[in-house]
């Protein structure tokens, strides 16, 4: 899930957005990973641009990895990870869960890219230059890709015919997991759909709920750690009203581009926002490397610089600083910080954008009281009016519970719904069971889909009680599916 | 389900498609009906025309047909009719069947249009211009439709917030009312799919088995009655060979327009088959005017004219006329027979055509020995090749079934699919249960969608229990959905 649809402030969300579009140097091919590479080989199938129409009979190679050391023909099954909006390499290196359970289900691991993302691009590098060219970038191609490239192996590989399926994914790669099994029940036999926020839409739950978490675990973190962060949006207003406080701020965050202007200040405070928000989703109970290299619980290492709620001012705003510091610079290799990323740029931000601002419409908003946010409604006329003036596309916020049931969804069957207690994105997911084969687990000391990553010495107990409840509805889904062919 | 996909003779059917496109006098209008009107209430909803992509922005309005003399809003139910490729108002006179069991189910009835279909063009006149017009003429788009349009009523209309809603439908309107609950489980909460050939795409059936049904329904009609038709052929052959023998053709065959070529003595045949085809499907117990005006059992009328299969030549084809006779002029009205027409005009033949050059690819062969038709392998790549020349499409003959399971549905719930077997389109059905909620009613003296026309005096024991078992599970439906809500 991009942070970015977490940011409370939604004008300076879509001037961030602006830069993030203006931004030359936007990388799409993953970098040399320092991760050790998982054995897989990359393979490509030819997919038609538009499934849902047929003036547009072009075709695309889609990206998919396999890696089937473990794959047994007999009595074997097929994890597919429905890739979510990047690099599938990257996903794949992040997803030991998958690597781990591999040899218990003899099972076929099989990455997916989604289109416009990472290398599976529809129409090459035009494939971002307009609305026309983003016009098949939708949840629905992308679900009918996955079920095409699924029927696709089970007739190519020898042996895989009726090889049972389950669908994997996390954030939006676990509604995307979740959904598949809704609408493609004959192509996948279950689905694992870890920190997927499918009921963050129009109606289905407050706009509150996610800066709510987020707030909470930085509440939890440290005594004064929220209150600091709730009272630093005052005293950047304060501080950014002069040109000399701008400067002192460019200067104290020591920052690549100098702030010029309010609406700069504006953007500092929507990249904090977002630096905020960041850091929720990936407080994991050890060092790691998701959005950014970060330490152990790094939420508590951040609160270690926010314990002093009184202090105001340029003297607040230099612990603010030494905060974020820990997010952007843990490494210490940065020479300054840019406030126009916050994240892994293995993440397709423009993509990401473009589904926000047509389907994937998630409302937030803050209150500056039950959150440590600057108070904002959610504005749905000023987004609208946004995405038109930045794609020339309008939103259309009921679509997704038109299409995929809102929280009427009982009559589908063997999904998992895994959701960390720490994770905001938690607030829009499954948290209860619906019925004996549609399942919430719930990972209390969970951030964002951490059952999906390698396990670890420092896992939670909790999280290791979940990995084994999400193999164990695996398998007695396999098992039936096998049971069926 | 428009007969021509019925027609097994694929050059020659591309002709009278042509045929049909060019025909200067299609009316979309529905006639002056004889019938008497049915009361309801005709209302519309903007649409957008495109579901699935945000480019093309535009609305439509969708025609629907209300009619709530008998809904109650405690314990009522709301019955849904997927309209399928035609005039929505000719369908709603001729569903008897949910007029009749309005009350038993105090029951809402809606007829929904299908777009590109009667009144609901979404670009008015401009609808079938080209390729690009029609390319929001699909399955998906009319199921998004028929969801968008009951999540309204059961917004605006007070007191239909939970009532339970039954898909029905029939033939094509049967596939989607099936499709709609596999797709939209949480909008409909069963569905009824009366001869709706859902297999009769690519590898789930043989491609004889359709115009096998029909020559059964022949065979078993009177004694010579398909043998007769199946040396018709040869006859026409012949007599057309000559100049002297095409004038002798049309005027025996009372034609509008005179045969001039042997392109225009295959159209004749084609012609002939639908008719043989068209006669199997409104094979009814009564006189009935479906496709047609017509007498009970109109193929043993027919047959008494092909009795004799020692004829050859002129003989056998001046009864061939007689046969076809009863079909296009059992009301004694007609001064000459039009080949480029077949049946009713309330059908939608231009957006039919598109379809089965699309998405609804379905394979049709006839071996002249198992069959009464000439020999004719399925051929798909000269169908894909006329489908090109005539809209610049290609048929994707494995889409519907990636997309809606093919025969491995056995997840979905609640779905009833009746045939009749004398329905040649029941070679395409599900004549099997399938689960204990996805159930298969056969009835044996039916001919197409029997079970949907209003009850009758000469109607065959085996639909009145066809009718009895839809409504008791059609009621178990009800029960059900309104415990849950």
């Amino acid at each position: 899930m991009r942070l970015t649809s977490g940011c409370p402030v939604l004008p300076i969300f879509l001037f961030l957005l602006l830069l993030g579009l203006l931004s030359p140097g936007r990388a799409r091919r993953p970098p040399a990973a320092s991760r050790p590479a998982a054995s897989y080989r990359t393979c490509h199938l030819p997919q038609q641009v538009d499934h849902f129409g047929f003036v547009e009979n072009r075709t695309f190679q889609q990206r998919y990895l396999i890696a089937d050391q473990h794959w047994k023909k007999d009595g074997g099954s097929i994890l597919f990870y429905t890739g979510n909006e990047g690099d599938i390499t990257w996903f794949c290196n992040n997803t030991g869960f998958m690597w781990e359970v591999a040899e218990e289900l003899n099972a076929m691991l099989v990455f997916a890219e989604h289109r416009y993302y990472g290398e599976s691009l529809p129409f090459g590098n035009k494939s971002f230059s307009d609305s026309k060219h983003l016009n098949y970038l939708t949840s629905e191609q992308a679900l009918a890709d996955f079920a095409i490239l699924i029927q696709h192996i089970r007739k190519t590989i020898p042996g895989a015919q009726n090889t049972p399926v389950i669908a994997i994914g996390g954030s939006y790669g676990g509604m995307l997991a979740a959904w598949l099994r809704m609408k493609y029940p004959h192509v996948v036999d279950g689905a694992l759909a870890a920190s997927a926020p499918i009921w963050q839409f129009q109606d289905l739950v407050p706009c509150s709920v996610f800066n709510r978490i987020v707030t909470n675990d930085f509440k939890k973190s440290g005594k004064g750690c929220s209150e600091s962060i709730r009272n630093s949006w005052e005293a950047i207003k304060r501080v950014s009203s002069t040109g000399e406080g701008l400067q002192w701020l460019s200067s104290a965050f020591h920052l690549c581009s100098p702030l010029k202007s309010s609406q700069d200040a504006a953007a500092l405070k929507a990249w904090l926002s977002e630096t905020w928000v960041n850091l929720a989703m990936v407080n994991y109970p050890y060092k790691a490397d998701f959005l950014q290299p970060l330490p152990a619980w790094p939420i508590q290492v951040v609160c270690k610089f926010l314990k002093d709620p009184s202090l105001s001012g340029k003297l607040l705003l230099q612990n603010i600083f030494q905060a974020v510091n820990i997010y952007y610079n843990y490494s210490g290799v940065a020479s300054c910080l840019n406030i126009s990323h916050t994240a892994t740029k293995n993440l397709g931000e423009v993509g990401w954008y473009y589904q926000a601002c047509t389907e994937m419409v998630m409302p937030m908003c803050t209150d500056g009281v039950n959150d440590m946010f600057e108070p904002q409604k959610w504005d749905f006329q000023a987004f609208s009016e946004e995405c038109f003036k930045l794609w020339g596309v309008r939103p259309r916020p009921s679509w997704i519970t038109s299409v995929y049931g809102g929280k009427n969804i009982s009559s589908h069957s063997n999904i998992i719904f895994s959701n960390g207690g720490l994770d905001p994105w938690s607030g829009g997911g499954v948290t209860q069971n619906i019925t004996n084969s549609l399942v919430a687990i719930v990972i209390p000391e969970g951030a964002h889909h951490l059952d999906l990553r390698s396990s670890n010495p420092c896992d939670p107990k909790s999280v290791r009680q979940a990995r084994a409840l999400e193999v164990h509805y695996m398998k007695q889904w396999i098992e039936k599916a096998r049971q069926r062919h």
